[in-house]
């Protein structure tokens, strides 16, 4: 299936929902989003946009399940809304001067105004699953506009739960999936449920839709964490290890940290500097942090793969599913 | 009308809201937004609360409507939540060390946090609009649902020019309305339309009351720029013409700038000094920034009450909005 016309309409529509703020007062607040969008400034296009995979996730799972696609276009530019108001939060949250190659908002306007930012996001997000209506009997949309609207709570839960653990020295593998289910499956779960919902499946294929997405958010998190320490930087486009010089909790630094052995003991010493991350690196590999990370991530993986062979989609948006299934859960960015 | 039983259930349904993050993992963050809230943590009770006028606004307006102001409870909850949230980042966003006496989420928890605590106000404020649901046809939810959305990018376009105004020494009274019908009386407007939409009124008297709660939002914002200059500090508990040593870009300020005399010659000079500021508000008032926003302040409150009585409030609920409307525009504090 050509993604391309999917693509082409999430963008426009995310325009039309955003332009809400070009008018005349707030023209200059309306370019803060565009910015953020990926639209406007310097160093905009498809890079700075990212792959906008979680509108593609609604439309597809609509369109599998056997409704017209693009009836669920306001949805999709709900969920990719979402994120993007979580990912400016999320940068002064972590003080990150950069996203994909481009200085933040927090740093071009300051984070009083970045704030300002990803609470408009947010808002138009909401004014977007409402926009459902227009297509949809308002049951309908209230059924997606509540899942969108647990979501954001479960985002917030995981947000709290990743910035708790900065100061934590005593965490467990069993604290990472409370917090990655928050910051990433959860929306992703919300994606794919919001799309059979949207596409008529029964509460059965439903849930079985939205397990496929929590288990594909899951597994995504896992690779992008063993990327972070042993990703090509070439390939990644982030240096190499960078997880480790952040002191990231991630699942192989967690898992490092059970075995109680070389690298815990370095790690409890306090930051790792840049030039130590390769040795590092090799210590939580030979300890088990990267071979039990990866048998996570294909665990994972095979979960969401089954989830979605049984929730059957149909078609060639079917098709599309599970090829950007093996696609992304197979990448090495 | 004894508005102790609305007070009491409008505290009762917040709680229920908030309860949403009273979860093994998340206790921490939960208490954050219940010391926010003014229900824990030092110096909790009714006073930190605040005075929740905007929930009773829905109520009243619901039950002088004709219809059971309890049916209402999960928007009265919304509106106060989303009032909330604002205050939230607006603190971190102002630098406000205190709110109400207390100190700020911010202060106590780090802007991350806060960050974060304001998202997930605002992310249960829309949780309860959707709660509607329990007590309305699907339709009346949507039509309340988009009147909030719509009023929060209202205030996100305030706050956006109330920041863009710290940096400008071209103000002028014109610009002071966009700012404060999105700051203030958007949220305000909303309350009384919601609470129409609610209790049943068809769409001329849901216009009405939306008018009178959006002049009510600007007759207050122009008392509490008065206040914040010539107020009394025993009456008012900020420290007497501190909005001129903030520099805050307040009506009597504009309209003193509008009249270049040497007023507007001492504010381009830079911060107004705390003991100067005695003889600043002298020469403001000298040279009619007192008299004419008490101007205005008496227009507004006339068409607010004008509205209030076009729309013919009911009963009880009725008499007290009235009530209402006399003690807050004619307060001292």
């Amino acid at each position: 299936m050509d993604l391309k016309p999917l693509l082409s309409h999430i963008e426009l529509e995310l325009q039309r929902q955003v332009s809400r703020l070009d008018q005349p007062h707030t023209k200059i607040f309306h370019g803060m989003l565009t910015y953020h969008m990926g639209w406007s400034g310097e160093g905009s296009g498809p890079e700075a946009a990212g792959k906008r995979i979680r509108p593609l996730l609604v439309l597809l799972t609509t369109a599998a399940c056997g409704t017209d696609w693009h009836s669920a276009l306001s949805a999709a530019a709900a969920v990719e809304l979402v994120h993007n108001f979580s990912l400016v939060h999320d940068d002064i949250q972590d003080n990150s001067p950069k996203r994909r190659g481009r200085y933040t908002a927090w740093v071009k306007w300051g984070a009083p105004m970045a704030i300002n930012v990803g609470d408009a996001l947010f808002v138009i997000s909401n004014q977007a699953i409402v926009d459902l209506k227009q297509n949809y009997p308002a049951e309908t949309v209230l059924r997606a506009a509540r899942i969108l609207h647990d979501t954001c709570l479960d985002l917030t839960r995981g947000q709290f739960l990743d910035m708790s653990y900065e100061e934590r020295t005593d965490l467990k593998v069993e604290d990472y999936w409370p917090m990655i289910s928050g910051k990433t499956a959860a929306l992703l779960a919300a994606c794919c449920q919001i799309g059979a919902v949207l596409g008529g499946a029964d509460e059965e294929k439903e849930e079985t839709y939205r397990a496929y997405g929590h288990y594909w958010g899951l597994a995504f998190q896992v690779q992008d964490d063993i990327l972070g320490i042993w990703g090509d930087e070439k390939v990644t486009g982030k240096s190499v290890a960078s997880d480790l010089v952040e002191g990231k909790n991630s699942l192989p630094v967690l898992i490092g940290l059970g075995k109680k052995r070389k690298f815990a003991e370095r790690w409890a010493k306090g930051p790792i500097r840049s030039e130590e991350v390769e040795e590092v690196a090799r210590l939580l590999a030979s300890e088990g942090g990267y071979g039990e990370a990866k048998e996570v991530s294909i665990q994972m993986t095979d979960l969401a793969v089954n989830s979605l062979r049984e929730a059957d989609p149909q078609g060639e948006a079917g098709e599309a599913l599970f090829e950007m299934t093996n696609k992304l859960l197979n990448r090495s960015q």
